[in-house]
């Protein structure tokens, strides 16, 4: 995470940054169904940076390596014109009895599997507009949507639910939910129809840009909530071991590896290009 | 490494930079006594950054990665102000019968333990001179100089026959010699003393700057050698199985946790502030 490319430094805490550096990749080890492990942590700190920003930054970090069972392990800290913190985390993955680990892989669904998210998706997306705005949060709605965006929850519990019900194909949403099923079309060799009608938004969204939020549901990145693909079976079994019931959203389908989302007419909705861009600092729509 | 802090971008090549950003890594894994294993490589990069630089920074990679072993299993590329390259690298030790890792320590010296190391000292800081004065290399000599410092040998060889020789206290000298070894003796609660007379210095080295060299020597950062704390014998048995002989350069003695370089008459040698200091973007004296 860079400071003004992934973050506005002076619009968020550096305790929420510290959290969600290490949650984003707890997220990555949650989508393939692992377990996290040991981090280590790299900062790239201008000579300037205030002592207390980096003990507030470590204590974001500390809280969501307990939360999550996270040894943070070592690490680097160098001089850097901008501030960047860099995390690599190992985790561990459940053993088959032959042997092979049991993974979520972005390349594992087929045709004829069902669609699945793991929670209301576009808040993030709704938090960001909001500290891009620059006018304090007016509501406990809004204060929520920007605490989604700066707290992100990896969805560990659902990968793992996944793995023991026999999903074997997932993806955390980072870049937004249409671009990050595509990583999957692509992988699979598959396409994927979602309905839009059933895509779960949360009603803090919802009313609070009530002509967006579908939208933002379908595009807007750094949800961090799980996008699983499997038979109706397995869908059923992950969804029925957790507390929050995962969400049908559409189907994978034989065809060119894209993503069809369609109106309640079954016609197809034109997305505006949009997602995240990892090289032009183009942040979510 | 930063672009302007750790390296020089207009005077070094892309693939140096690749090469010798994991090897300073691998360099850690050999202080340990440990295999290098997978590799993670985060790249914050200018939207302005050529693709051909990142071709050429991989093929220095990819090349070092080969030679010691490693596999780059991963990593990000995000998009940042300034260029730097963080690379995470997990490592295997040895298992002792009773199941316990046998690991190179920084806080397992004893008194009376020898010093010794795996190679001459100070050619990485004298290439980084050269680099610095910015006129073109002018000899054989000063071009193995630079390239010493732009391509570390990690000494993953020297870690091993140490393992095995029962040593079990190293660290590697990145941040020059004194202030390393100093690390030695605040993690082992000792003193050091070294006889300035037996550091090694490279001939070209000595020939380039004839009245720094020893200096150099002592106090200059990145030559990525190994220094080695053990008994007399640990010792002479690590030397042994190794191509290239160590060479002692002194003792751990009881005391408060210094470092005295001594001259032949046992005076104390005043070494100047020096060495890598972590975040005031000071290069190696």
């Amino acid at each position: 995470m860079v400071a003004g490319v992934h973050f506005l430094p002076d619009a968020v805490a550096w305790r929420d940054v510290g959290w969600k550096a290490l949650a984003v990749n707890i997220s990555d080890i949650a989508a393939m169904g692992g377990t996290p492990a040991f981090a280590l942590v790299t900062l790239n700190l201008p000579p300037e940076t205030p002592i207390a920003s980096v003990d507030e930054l470590y204590e974001g970090l500390r809280e969501c390596a307990a939360a999550y069972g996270v040894t943070i392990a070592g690490g680097d800290i160098v001089a850097a014109p901008a501030f960047s913190i860099t995390i690599a985390l190992t985790g561990d993955a459940e053993i088959a009895p032959d042997g092979a680990p049991l993974l979520l892989r972005r390349d594992a669904a087929r045709a004829g599997d069902l669609i699945a998210v793991s929670g209301p998706l576009g808040e993030s997306a709704g938090g960001l507009r909001l500290l891009l705005s620059a006018r304090p949060p007016s509501s406990e709605q809004e204060r929520c949507l920007i605490r989604r965006h700066m707290r992100p929850i990896p969805r560990l519990e659902v990968g793992r639910a996944a793995i023991a019900a026999g999903v074997r194909c997932a993806i955390d949403i980072s870049d937004g939910m249409a671009q990050d099923l595509g990583h999957v079309c692509v992988a699979s060799g598959l396409g994927a129809e979602v309905s839009l009608a059933v895509v779960p938004i949360d009603s803090g969204l919802a009313a609070t840009f009530p002509g967006d939020a579908a939208l933002m549901a379908v595009t807007g990145g750094e949800d961090y909530e799980l996008l699983l693909t499997g038979s109706t079976d397995a869908i059923a079994r992950t969804s029925a071991a957790l507390e929050t019931p995962l969400t049908v959203i559409g189907r994978m389908v034989a065809g060119a590896p894209r993503v069809r989302v369609l109106d309640a007419s079954g016609g197809e909705v034109a997305l505006p290009a949009s997602g995240w861009d990892h090289l032009s600092r183009r942040p979510p729509s």
